[in-house]
């Protein structure tokens, strides 16, 4: 068995890859592929359909909330919130705590005032700020909910009165949030969701009415909305895998049942890290993601052979970013339990032979 | 066997199906889902890699030209050219010979102005418009190389100095063509490239360094240029499907020998529907479409029995775009020339039986 901890595209749960790989040679036993549908039949209406309820079911959406699947990743709603939000009168508020978060303050400042209201820049994100004051004048406030790379992650929603717009790129559906919160949350699929190539969105009706106007078609919120995520031909096959990965979800009792899972890999984890001096984990610990924790060793020869002795036992995934250096262990839903005790009964032999 | 028809999503070569829906559940023997290996792995690198060789290769590209997959379709397509070549000061020339390019020609009017040199919207685009002058003055000229919804298709490259632009959509590597007298090119990956939620873009180097600066990172050619098409997590599978049938494309023999099938199957449909008098050819001789053979039959009740008639003989895919009507009798390189056998042979009987 290979123990795939990449942290995204990422493992997905195993009767979804079953059932795609079925799909793809006969979907629904209607002999033609998943691939070769057409967009506006009947066969994938019933999937996009089914897709949006069972995210408004698994989230507990209110009824002013519109379900988006939409092309690309998190990277494009970076420019797309902003494009449909932001003005050089309309300022807004963002929260730099992560690689991604600063990206898409980059790209926000191409469209308006951006107020950045803290940063954890100054210790390579290994923290969330805290501390820190939501102006009231913003159009709204973006943070990133788990910062992918730097393995933290903020563990409650700021407490404001400002419309919150959220990327949960990397910890959507994995634990129980009162989504109905945020006015807009996006989510590139590749983690928690489904496949690469597709966004969910999640956006609050009368949020959208203040939009802009004359964006082009397939930036603009509203044509999206009122085509039902077909403006154009949708990632077919990416929305498909999406309703595999959101029935399985279901089928094991939806976000309250997989994070208490998902609290037993991480603690798993982490309390076997702090045991093994061998190891350093260089997030804050209030901070510390339950999707990506990341940990190093400080002595690069025994990093090199603890990732040969990774890969030798078919553990994928664990390099840490580029940015970041040493290691990191994504634990998304599909990630089984398994898993994680397979490399916390490593990391235990490793230190053992290496102390 | 299901003969499919569809506008695209298209029926893919069978070869594509198989392989893709191994690779769900084991790729290249990895023991890993296609689905779950990170994007910058060699082992994705590698299909990227392959994928824009061979679309240089089938192409017959000259070495100034880049190649890139980007996340969306054509519809992103529309914008995101007069947003990195048009402005205020750069005026654009487009034809409007379809639905698809008039869309076209709105999204580019928010960026700068737009001159349309033709239109043939007069007879709902039942033609290619002739006879027309581009204009020197501009940045571009854009048009689309085939009418999926129309039917028609514009078999000459336009004479002219000015950078050409086309959205080859529906018709790119169904036939030979001088592609390098292209400045930009792009298509929607669903008819004969792939699945949906990838386009395919052929970029000159030089035309690129044209473009306009202060873009948002993911609609900045020039920046997925410098990070080869992986400047976010791009959509693996989709671009997996993709190299799936260009090796496909190639093993059959490239173009020139897609394009004979290709003609074979166009001429004895076309030849078949001009021997019928019960079915109407509404586009011009000169201007039919290899890839999208449009017809009516003037008759609701005829109409309704033909279409009942196909669907059980399993012909799927053959009722007309709703603003045109009729049938669309889509033949991309993908589907075998036994389907437009039985298609004409269903023609035939029906002609008799209902004369």
């Amino acid at each position: 068995m290979i123990h795939n901890f990449n942290a995204g595209p990422s493992i997905l749960p195993k009767p979804v890859f079953e059932e795609a790989s079925r799909a793809i040679q006969d979907f629904n036993g209607t002999g033609l592929s998943i691939l070769e549908i057409g967009h506006r039949t009947p066969l994938f209406e019933a999937v996009l359909d089914e897709a949006v309820s069972l995210v408004k079911e698994l989230m507990f959406l209110n009824e002013n909330k519109e379900v988006l699947f939409l092309h690309g990743g998190a990277s494009t709603q970076f420019f797309q919130v902003p494009m449909n939000f932001l003005s050089p009168d309309k300022k807004a508020a963002y929260l730099d705590g992560g690689v991604w978060g600063s990206k898409a303050v980059k790209e926000a400042k191409l469209f308006g005032p951006v107020d950045v209201v803290a940063s954890s820049k100054d210790r390579n994100y290994s923290y969330i700020p805290s501390g820190f004051t939501i102006p009231t004048d913003v159009a709204y406030f973006h943070y990133t909910t788990n910062n992918t790379i730097e393995g933290t992650q903020m563990h409650a929603i700021p407490e404001t009165s400002v419309p919150l717009i959220a990327d949960m790129s990397s910890d959507i559906l994995s634990r129980e949030m009162d989504f109905n919160r945020f006015c807009f949350i996006y989510a590139g699929a590749q983690k928690n969701i489904g496949a690469a190539g597709v966004n969910l969105v999640v956006a609050d009706k009368s949020f959208l009415e203040t939009a802009n106007s004359k964006l082009p078609s397939m930036l603009d919120y509203r044509q999206h909305v009122a085509n039902g995520s077909m403006l154009n031909t949708p990632p077919v096959f990416a929305i498909y895998v999406c309703l595999l990965t959101l029935r399985w979800l279901k089928s094991i009792g939806g976000v309250k049942a997989i994070e208490e899972i998902n609290l037993r890999k991480s603690a798993l984890l982490y309390n076997t890290l702090s045991s093994l001096p061998i190891f350093n984990l260089p997030v804050a610990e209030a901070d510390r993601s339950h999707m990506n924790a990341v940990f190093t060793m400080g002595d690069p020869e025994l990093e090199k052979m603890f990732l040969a002795r990774c890969k030798s036992e078919d553990m994928v995934g664990i390099k840490g970013h580029r940015s970041v250096g040493g290691f990191r262990v994504s634990m998304y839903n599909a990630l089984p339990l398994e898993s994680v005790e397979s490399i916390t009964a490593l990391m235990k032999d490793f230190a053992n032979k290496h102390a």
